[in-house]
């Protein structure tokens, strides 16, 4: 009963078996292999773009996906645009700084995890560009579904591309949650990315089913020149690729990802309605997704933790807040027990 | 019917099976598994170290376990003394680059694929230790088996092990074949390493049985205190790790490992004897793990190649040299037929 | 009659005149020139160490300065605590990124220019230390004197330093204008740096009478130890050292340092005062070395510049800001006319 | 009496003098001076090239010069191809690696401390264009005069360009001796450089009489265009830039360099004429500019350093060769008298 990340989930079964499917004897490595092939194809064909149009690079963590993305668009006198919380700039262990050779994340705030287009304006006209004493604007990098639970409109997110694009920016979009976000908005993956202005995507299967998948996808080529060797030179070249390539397939067939995300959602949803309901408790955050973030008294977490449910403090959003993660395979037992035992707990 | 590489093999069944066992239920992220706690023990054991005397880190790729061993022991203003022809220098686009800050690689030649003493002291005697304007030695890395199939004896690298350590290097070993290289010196793991003066191994899986399993394993624990950073840095930390992790520990039960090997090499003794028995057929190089270099008439190469056979041209041993790897999971069915061909092509 | 900053000042002749003095015959070069040797001994003898216990480092700029010294104690996946104004943090193009390989500043808000122990300590608590998914701290580097023109006393630094020790940090001090802050406070250099707990000074001397000339100096030899194979690979080890160490020998003789910062202060603070009598006119900062922040009705500053006054606005400061720099150099005469053409243009 | 280097040397008068000449008053800083303009106008001149198509950045030191230029050209996962013995591979502490963001250099092997054009050919062949395991060829770097005292003539120059244009590399010169290489062949700057097909130059003028004057010159301001940041980033952006201009503006003014090179030309040829004469001593390479490599019995060196004078051993030239330099201020008498003392030395 472990609502401590979506990381935590295991493995789709659909996914474990088009692994074996695969392991059919020998195959040409670092890519050379059919199912990396039609990986691509299939990337270009759900984010509508002419083959050659898009790029795409399987990696196996989404930190490798975003580092590589970053240092595509990014030189290393540049500058990144992100949200002081976002992923990239707190938990990736500088990253960024490493594989773009020591460029600067500019931490800038928003409500709810969010960026929204004037700040990012205010932030790039004080930005420097042209000023040999500061570094270049280079990129801007949101979340798709946010670190804190929330997701960008595609209208949002077409206005903060305009305001990045107008400075010469690239637009990335960090994707670790993107089937979530998806399903949730209801649009494509082509409204929600490039239609809305974003150059360059990680595109997240792990915490939505993959064993270790992720896909660097790049809309301009142009830009996706340098990845081929910042991929190897980086560590992040399988030989036998079309392990990588068989998760994503598999992820993508069928709906599977998407199935999946509307699962982790709704069971978000079925937990947040029931906690609400429970005395004392409320939502310290919209739910959009599948990351709920719900203030509690203390000694009900303590509570609920006793009775065997797992979730980690989150303290950014205040001293009794509480961050339960839901995943394609949570169990709608395990969120009635929790709803349950956060009941009994406010109750007492 | 290919004999490129070993990393055209697929996935051992066992190491397969044990990936489904594992994916039971959530699971803590980034090694706070159970599988990863045991995979740890495993390897300590196999090296006949006491835990707190060696540090393990599993990671996906042979690129990502050297470059990481590498940046444990060398400074941004170090040097890597190393082959010629290794994979470090040649093959992984300038990982070891990236992952030290920009250290430089110093190629030195060797016959066979071998470094020796001799060699390493002179190099480092010329090396210009504690003088500003050079590179610092820093490490001594070696590959077991060796890029040309040769492998060290513990006798030649406790050899190299002692130049390097009188001159205040580490010693890193690139173990990408490390399994056929044990199982053809019929010695221990410690034998091979840390008993001959190795201080840090990339121990390969992936080649030899494995999906993506390295693993980065260091004799002085506090070397290693910055690799849990790096790895992280490099975008190699696993969120579900125990999906790495459980790729070791089937590889290492039950002799997995040691059998792959040992069929791998046995294959490709029986490719030798097979091809040397040819008219106008003869090895390039001393066969002694499970890569092969044969001398071939070009217009037998291109029959074999007809005949359905794949390898490659290895022209730094000659302009009709050629490579056959064999693998866990070579067919001696396919070896006969390869020898088949070969005889008839030149026969013709 | 430039007050933009006290770059534009020349170089004080007593300078100019050593390095004619120098400038005799061959001597032997990066370095091993008695001029540098002496300037060794001098710095530790300034900063009351045995010299054992200081390693110090010429070279030509104060980026470069800052850049060493946050390598020497900062790993690539390290973080650099300072102010969210520092020249460190926006006006070096990310020079500390590349010298440390890709490290982060974080950075912090504080009024007057100034970081205080409880912020410090606030961000270290959220810090990470340990946590493998966040860059780790290494260094707290605060500006003596401050981008804001305010020195923070000895007590101030103390109280920071004990935070950042206690947290396993080392502190840097960006002494660009060190002398201006050591003047104003009327201690000694050892007071202001080791005594208070600083373990890295960049000493600076350009912006006070030097041509180009600033010195990394380490009260830990130990942490030195990288520095010399840093500074050349920096590029910043010159081959006629002699004549970067003459600036500074000049520069320390005759207490040369001293007076030249005394007569930028009193220029400083005779401008303040004719200011401030101004109708209109007041000190946007306090004044406290030789960097004056003045809010003037806009009409008055175009009057000034109309009559040959040289100097910036400072919008971070306000809208209606502008900052006056004074240098060894000020001519009284220029402070007196600045004076009255900003009395006759708030009059008018 | 010190032939050790002609960084040993002191700097010109008339450099000197300039400085003194510049420093009056204020200007404005980090090249925003007049100096600095004027320069730039005067190289363009010199190279023969409209000033919209040549970049040229001051810097203090011959490492930055080179690093900068490599930069400019050469991405993180790029090649430079130079001479085993050049300064950038050898004499730089990993400066190149460390400015690329670690690309790497490849070592070629060339007699007289040349590279040639086949030479070039072989290896880029077999460099691995396009393949992703393998760094990218991105720059071929040549020094000038070369590390072996010897001097490229403008055909030699335009095959290797030629070669290296071929398979879409920059051509990079290491011009630290770039004066006595010019006036040695009697030809223009242009036609040693751009018209041979070089692409950017490190012009060297410390050496030849300067305090610390480099500057990085581009014929292709697009390649150029990261220059500005790379620079400040470094480190290498003077604050006082008409100080760094200021010396070579004097350095090329009324032919100085020319005068300043011609004389430490014509002390080496003097100097190679004496100790030739002498019995048991020969010239260990051809003298081309002011390097002289000598073979000299052990006991007549001995003997010339008790008496006195300086020189370096240069055992890589052979077990009893020396290397001395001449400079811009080398004194006829001293010449003489080495030749005194070997002629003695020898005889005895």
């Amino acid at each position: 009963m472990n609502f401590c990340s979506d990381n935590v989930a295991g493995v789709a079964p659909e996914i474990l078996d088009h692994l074996r499917r695969v392991n059919d004897g020998a195959a040409m490595p670092y890519g050379g292999d059919p199912v990396t092939e039609r990986v691509e194809a299939r990337l270009a064909e759900i984010f509508e773009r002419a083959p050659a149009t898009v790029a795409s690079f399987p990696v196996a963590t989404g930190t490798a996906a975003n580092a590589l993305c970053l240092a595509a668009v990014t030189p290393s006198y540049g500058a990144v645009y992100c949200h002081r919380d976002s992923h990239i700039n707190v938990d990736e262990c500088g990253a960024p700084e490493l594989f773009t050779g020591g460029a600067k994340l500019v931490p800038l705030d928003g409500a709810g995890g969010k960026l929204d287009a004037d700040t990012l304006e205010a932030a790039l006209a004080a930005g420097g560009r042209g000023v040999v004493h500061h570094v270049q604007p280079a990129c801007l990098s949101i979340t798709q579904s946010t670190e804190a639970g929330t997701v960008y409109s595609p209208g949002e997110i077409a206005a903060l591309s305009a305001v990045a694009h107008a400075h010469g920016l690239r637009v990335h979009m960090d994707g670790a949650r993107f089937a979530n976000a998806l399903v949730a908005l209801g649009c494509t993956p082509a409204e929600m990315t490039w239609k809305a202005g974003v150059d360059a995507v990680s595109f997240g299967a792990t915490k939505n089913g993959a064993l270790a998948a992720e896909a660097a996808v790049l809309f301009d080529p142009e830009a996706a020149a340098s990845l081929p060797y910042r991929r190897k030179r980086g560590g992040h070249l399988f030989s036998k690729m079309r392990y990588l390539s068989a998760q994503l397939e598999a992820y993508l067939a069928d709906d599977l990802w998407l199935r999946n995300a509307r699962h982790a959602n709704a069971m978000a949803a079925r937990l947040a309605e029931g906690l609400s309901a429970c005395a004392g408790v409320s939502l310290a955050a919209p739910l959009e997704a599948n990351e709920l973030f719900v203030s509690l008294p203390p000694h009900a977490a303590e509570a609920m933790r006793a009775a065997g449910y797992a979730f980690h403090p989150w303290p950014s959003l205040g001293p009794d807040c509480y961050r339960f993660v839901t995943a394609w395979d949570t169990d709608p037992a395990d969120v009635a027990g929790l709803v349950e035992a956060a009941a009994g707990a406010v109750a007492a």
